[in-house]
């Protein structure tokens, strides 16, 4: 079910078939030189999220200008990073079924890999498929400092599941898991701010309780694109792993800065091209971009370089522009670039990523991880 | 990019990886028998759309039971259904641009094959394509007969591209693809069924105009599974369209029928399979199926089998479930089925159809048009 490449090397960008998802290379290596200072001026590590770009060949960049490995949030998405050069993941997740345990601790014999745990029993099962393969995990317990998703309660519930990993025999605890995935999106800088600050009580309150029973936690990991510099700021937090930075969305761009401008540190390097396809009147053309092309979840995509043109709807295999006063004229065939609404879940719909430097096709990479979902 | 398999031929249902995409295979079957009846007592010819399924094992069976051929809305799912044994398909879309032209053309070699156009220069360039590959190419005229997306205004302009087709060596004027895809999800039946009698006095009007030209119209396109008997109902419409109803989804399910109940003539026989990987109170508990496994863009999935069980939201790979007082106490490993919010798009995430009958994985089918988009 791969499909055939949108693009040879070499093209001109006009002649990439559509729709598919381009990356502007300029933008995207200034997004990745631009967090790596950004991180060591902070003085926190960087471990970013692969759940945004699902690519070995993304995550070796990374880990080459400084990220110290890579999270995932599937067993799946693991093996591929590891199959492809990647020797240091954390699934920042649960992980649950003898099945993905057993992948799990197949894969810990030939790289270093984490998963975190919200649950007694599932710590045991941890450990029994470590046992097998004679493998050892890092552990981390999830907490729940906001998100209200996966995570126990911060505190004593915390401590009780970190004193069953370190009783396993193949399992090392190795910290806390604290992502408040809730507070990415919040628009204002300081209501953003607080959410972190609130949120760090949480995790202060259980390394001390942490340290009462005589455990120690080697690492606080978390933070997203929209937050990361408050969890670092708060000096609780050792590690961050902002993943949508490396190419950003509409959704992203939304929030504010501290002077309350729309965030745009990080440049646009994500885009779907897509080819007006209907022109039915001088209001409105029809591109071949749908719901299976930019997932909209998170809100529609954004026309680029295009004044008073809007995507006002998607069907599965159509968006709907509508034309302005003063949209340019529009031609059949024209190829417009969108900003998908939600990063991640739009690469997740492609096989191919297109690299693009003025204007020429440079690189295909394959969205190597695309559908692992299990 | 094709994943693993999550089952084995033979497996319990309880023992396929998650999440899967899994197809009751009785229900399944029902629908595709209940359909072929209820077409052939209409009157009307049908061609399911592929879109749905993207799967040529599953177009043949539809094919098996009377279908004439298949729908389908990009170059590359034509390529894949004619590869895989259909060999009569529709793109009931227009196509743009010399290199899917010129693909298109090449396949009118090996298969009967249908294209709409709504744009006068697109019907030169669809000839200049089948010229170079001597192939001949079946062209209807889009309408817009309520729908506001492509497709001519009805009347004198569809007659003006009727023309021109018949004036061209390599093309075929076929007929008029009417579809009213804003119909489809009208809740109350009368209404729903006077959107599409107002349909079809625009195709009505444009047929006369064509006739009053010397133009035949070989046949009339369109209706989906909400509007379907109303299509055949006019008599105007030859050829029905149908896809969904092979596998129904929560969107379908609002629907009303005439006696004012939810419309279920079809049985829901698509559904995601999901595992509870965290129950982190009594309230709540996330399952490991999120964006990335169900398409949300008409709503979310619904649980099944679950008295007070809820999905509430959705992020990227989680799914969070509130549990009400008369819930089922739900363990961890669980494995919960999901109704889709939206058919189309949700089978578009998976690279494999795990086809259950009594509880046993009794076939694996791939979505072999997963990700086809250009």
């Amino acid at each position: 079910m791969t499909q055939n490449k949108p693009a040879e090397i070499g093209m001109p960008i006009q002649d990439i078939d559509t729709p598919a998802l381009i990356i502007d290379l300029d933008s995207f290596e200034h997004n990745l030189n631009l967090m790596s200072k950004s991180v060591a001026s902070l003085g926190v590590a960087h471990r970013p999220h692969a759940k945004t770009h699902k690519s070995p060949v993304i995550a070796r960049k990374q880990i080459a200008v400084g990220a110290v490995g890579q999270c995932c949030q599937k067993v799946s998405e693991a093996e591929i990073l590891v199959a492809g050069g990647v020797d240091d993941v954390l699934v920042s997740n649960q992980v649950v079924g003898q099945q993905k345990l057993e992948r799990l601790a197949g894969l810990a014999r030939h790289a270093k890999i984490g998963v975190c745990v919200d649950n007694l029993e599932n710590i045991g099962a941890i450990n029994a498929a470590s046992s097998k393969f004679g493998s050892q995990i890092d552990v981390l317990v999830e907490i729940d400092i906001g998100a209200g998703r996966c995570g126990v309660v911060p505190g004593a519930p915390a401590v009780k599941l970190a004193e069953a990993i370190e009783s396993m025999s193949h399992l090392k605890f190795s910290g806390l898991q604290a992502y408040q995935g809730r507070a990415q999106h919040i628009r204002g800088f300081s209501e953003r701010k607080v959410a972190i600050e609130k949120a760090s009580e949480y995790v202060l309150k259980t390394i001390k309780l942490l340290g009462g029973a005589g455990i120690d936690c080697p690492r606080v990991t978390g933070g997203g694109t929209g937050t990361y510099q408050f969890e670092a700021g708060t000096g609780v937090w050792d590690e961050i792993q902002a993943g949508s930075y490396c190419f950003m969305d509409v959704d992203y761009g939304l929030n504010l800065t501290e002077d309350g401008n729309y965030f745009d540190t990080f440049q646009n390097s994500l885009f779907v091209l897509a080819t007006v396809m209907s022109i039915p009147n001088k209001e409105r053309a029809v591109l071949d971009a749908g719901h299976k092309a930019s997932a909209i979840d998170s809100g529609l995509p954004k026309v680029m370089d295009l004044p008073d043109v809007e995507f006002v709807s998607a069907s599965d295999e159509h968006g709907t522009l509508t034309l302005g006063r003063n949209a340019p004229k529009l031609s059949l065939g024209q190829k417009i670039r969108l900003i998908p609404g939600h990063c991640d879940p739009t690469v997740n719909l492609h096989d191919w990523y297109v690299g693009v430097r003025n204007n020429i096709v440079e690189s295909i990479w394959p969205v190597a991880a695309r559908g692992a979902a299990f």
